[in-house]
C-alpha cells in the first residue's frame, strides 16, 4: 500500500502530473511565421472554409476533455472540483501512456446539471471527444445521454461505459474457462454508474439472465422504493422472474457475482451460495467486497478485484485509452454499444495464450502488451464505428493497428527522455 | 512571407502543435498506485481539507487557459471558435517556450458576453489564471472587467493589456533615445483593444498628453457619434484640450504616432507633419501603417512594426508569457496596472547596451535574450504583486529568476529532444 505522506510528496514535487509540450519548432522567425502570425491565417482561413480541416490542421482530433464537477471523486464522495484535479490529471496521464491520446483535465464549479450540459457543448469544438468523469448518478447519467444527444463527437462515460467494457472482457475469458456460456446467471451488486454501465453492456452483449441487487435489495419491476429512472430501466433489462429478496437470495446458484458496491459486502457464505465453478468479481475500490484469497478459499473458481496486488485486476485502464484511442482515429461522431462491445471482445482476445483462471485479462503494464491491447482495441472500435455509421474517417483497421503501435512505442519513449 | 501551401502543410503534418506529456512516471504498480489510485485519494483529500494545496500537489498554478469565442481573430475578424483553434495552439506554445507556462487553448461555441463570463468562472479551479483572446471589442472589455471582478486568479487579456506593455516598453526606449520625456505628445490611431490598453496603461505611467484617433476623427470627451463607454473612458483620459478633427491634424507637432489600425493609414506626409525626431510605430498586423523603409524615408527617428523581417519588431511575445510567469509565481488572485508597468519597464530595461533606434527593444528568439526577458519580468510581476498585496505567495524575486531561467533552459532543451 501506498503511504500519505509518499503521495503527497511525490504530488508536491511534480506540482502536477502533466503538462504542455509544442510539437513545432519557434526557433526562427521563419517557423513563428508559419505556426503563429501571418502563417497561421491561412490555416485559420482554410478551417472557416472548410470545418473538417479542423482534424487536419488542429489538434482537436487527437485532444479530448475529462470533464468532472468532483460530486463523486473514487470513494471519497463529493470533494469539489479542485480536490479532484488530482485524480482527473492521473486519468489524463493514463490516456496518453496508454492510448496516446492527449487529455485536458476540467474540473468545474458548478454542480447543475444544465449547465454542465451547457459547459461541454461550448467547449466541444476544441475537442474531439468528452469523457464524462467522477460525476454523481443519475445526474451522471442524464448528462450523458443528453451531451450524446446534442453533440457531433463521442461522449464517453468511463465509470459507466470504461467499467462495463472491462468487466464484459474479463467476463468472456471467465466464462470460456468456466466453459458456460450466455444464459450464465448474473447477479450485480450495485447499481450506480458502474451497475447501470455492466447491465447495459451485458444485455447488449446477449447477456439474458442478469438480476442486480442494490441497499434495497434485488431491484425488480414495480419495486416500490428506492426507484429511480436507471434502476426502472435495470429492472425492465433484467430479473425476468421479478425475484425479491436480499443479495444471499439472488446469489443462490449463480454462475457470476459481480460487485461494484463496497468493502466487505461478500462473505464466504455469499460465495458458497453460488452454483459450480463460481465466478466473482469484487471489484470496490480501493477496497473489494471481499478479497481475493478469501474469495478462493471460499470456493470461487475464478476471483478479480479491482487491486493490483492480486491476480486478476480488473481495471479500466485496459478500456478508456484505447477505445478513445480507436474513436478519435475514426474521428467518431458518437458512440454506440457495438462499439463498447468490440472493444470488450478485443480486450479479451488480447489476453492470448497467457490466458487463465489467474491471468482473465492482459497486464497492461509489460509494454508489449499494453502495445497489443492499444492497437487491438483502437482497430476493432474504427471497424465498429465504420459498421455503425458514426465514422467520418473511414480508416483502415490495419493501419489503426501499425499507428497505435508505432504512438504508444513513441508516448513511452517520450516519457523517458522528460522524465530523465 | 510564409506561403499558404507552406503554412497549410507544415500545420497537417502535425495535426495540432500542442500535446500533452506525463510528468510522472507510470511503468510499476508502485508508480500507478502512487499518481493514481489508491494514492491520489490521499492528494484529493488533502485538498479537500486545504484548497490551497492545490496549488502544491497539482497543475494549477502553472495551467492557463487560452479563452476565445473566435470573434475577432487576428485580421479575419468573426471566423468561429473552431477556425480560431490554430491561432490559440500558437499562443499556448509560445506561453511555453517564452514563460514556461502551461496553456491550454479553449475555443467556445457562444458569442454570448453573460454566457462566456459564467463558464470562465466556471473553468477557474483548474487554472491559475486565464487568459482572454481574440474576443471582439468591446464585448471582451466587459468580459475581462466582469471576470477580474468576480475571480481570484488573474485574468489578462493580450490584445488589450500584453499590447499597453510591448507598446510602453518600446516607448519608454524610444522617448530615451530621442531624449523627451512624459510630456511628449502621442498619439494614437486605433481605439479598439490595443487602443484601450495603449491608453489605460500610458495614462497609468504618468503621460498626460494622449490623443487618440479612430475612424470617426480624434476622440473628444462630448462627441456625438461612434461612442462607447470604453472610447468615453478614452475621452476622459485624454485630449484635454478637447481637439477635433481628422488624424492628419491630430499629428501636427506630435512626438509620437503609434498606429493599433489598419494597412495604409500612415502616409509620408502624416510623419511629415509631426514634431522633432518623430517616433513611429504602425502596428497593424501583418501589414503595418506603413512600413518601416517607408517611415524611416519620411524623416522617423524611430520606427517600428509588428513584422519580423525589419528592424524593432513590437512583438507581445516580449510580454505575455513572461508576466503569466509572473503572475503564476506570485500565486497572484488579480492583476493591476502598478503589475503592468512594472513588466514594461523590465522589458525596457532587459534591452541592454544593444539600445539604440534599430533595437528598443530585446530580440526573444535569442535564448539567452529570451531567458534574461522571462527572468526580468517574471521578477518584476512577482515584486509588483507583493507590493500591490495580491501574491499569495511571498517569492523572493531573485529565486524568481533563477528559477524562470532554469525553467525556460528546460523548455528549450525539451523541445529540442521531443523535435528531434
Amino acid at each position: 500500500m501506498i503511504s500519505e505522506d509518499k503521495a503527497l510528496e511525490e504530488h508536491k514535487n511534480r506540482k502536477g502530473k502533466y503538462e504542455i509540450v509544442s510539437k513545432a519548432p519557434l526557433s526562427t522567425r521563419d517557423e513563428l511565421s508559419t505556426f503563429y502570425t501571418p502563417g497561421v491565417a491561412f490555416v485559420s482561413s482554410a478551417i472557416k472554409e472548410n470545418p473538417a480541416g479542423a482534424y487536419e490542421y488542429t489538434s482537436k482530433g487527437n485532444t479530448i476533455a475529462i470533464v468532472s464537477d468532483g460530486t463523486r471523486v473514487l470513494g471519497l464522495g463529493d470533494i469539489g472540483p479542485q480536490a479532484g484535479l488530482p485524480v482527473m490529471e492521473g486519468k489524463a496521464i493514463l490516456f496518453k501512456k496508454f492510448g496516446g491520446v492527449d487529455a485536458v483535465p476540467l474540473c468545474i464549479a458548478t454542480k447543475d446539471e444544465a449547465e454542465i450540459v451547457r459547459l461541454v457543448v461550448e467547449i466541444a469544438p476544441t475537442f474531439g471527444a468528452i469523457n464524462i468523469e467522477d460525476i454523481e448518478s443519475p445526474k451522471s447519467f442524464r448528462i450523458v445521454d443528453a451531451l450524446s444527444k446534442s453533440l457531433d463527437i463521442p461522449v464517453f462515460h468511463d465509470d459507466q461505459q470504461g467499467t462495463g467494457v472491462v468487466v464484459l472482457a474479463a467476463l468472456l475469458n471467465s466464462l470460456k474457462l468456466a466453459e458456460k456460456g450466455k444464459d450464465a446467471r448474473i447477479v450485480i451488486n450495485g447499481a450506480g454508474s458502474a451497475g447501470l454501465g455492466i447491465v447495459r453492456l451485458l444485455s447488449h452483449a446477449g447477456f439474458k439472465n442478469l438480476l442486480v441487487v442494490d441497499s434495497a435489495g434485488t431491484i425488480y419491476k414495480g419495486r416500490p422504493d428506492n426507484m429511480n429512472e436507471f434502476k426502472e430501466e435495470i429492472a425492465s433489462a433484467t430479473n425476468a422472474e421479478r425475484l425479491q429478496g436480499t443479495l444471499d437470495e439472488a446469489v443462490r446458484g449463480a454462475d457470476v457475482l459481480i460487485g461494484v458496491s463496497k468493502k466487505g459486502m461478500f462473505t464466504k457464505e455469499t460465495i458458497a451460495k453460488m452454483g459450480a465453478k463460481p465466478i466473482v468479481f469484487a471489484l470496490a475500490n480501493p477496497e473489494p467486497e471481499i478479497e481475493y484469497e478469501e474469495a478462493k478459499a471460499a470456493g470461487a473458481f475464478i476471483a478479480a478485484t479491482g487491486r493490483s496486488d492480486t491476480p486478476n485486476q480488473v481495471n479500466n485502464v485496459l478500456a478508456f485509452p484505447s477505445i478513445m484511442r480507436g474513436l478519435l482515429d475514426a474521428r467518431a461522431r458518437g458512440l454506440n454499444y457495438e462499439i463498447l462491445e468490440a472493444a470488450a471482445t478485443a480486450i479479451a482476445k488480447s489476453t492470448g495464450k497467457e490466458l487463465g483462471i489467474d491471468r482473465i485479462l492482459p497486464d497492461p503494464l509489460e509494454r508489449k502488451i499494453a502495445v497489443k491491447v492499444a492497437s487491438n482495441v483502437a482497430a476493432a472500435v474504427v471497424a465498429a464505428s465504420v459498421r455503425a455509421g458514426l465514422a467520418r474517417l473511414q480508416a483502415d483497421p490495419k493501419e489503426v493497428k501499425r499507428q497505435t503501435a508505432e504512438r504508444i512505442g513513441r508516448c513511452w519513449k517520450m516519457e523517458k527522455r522528460i522524465l530523465k
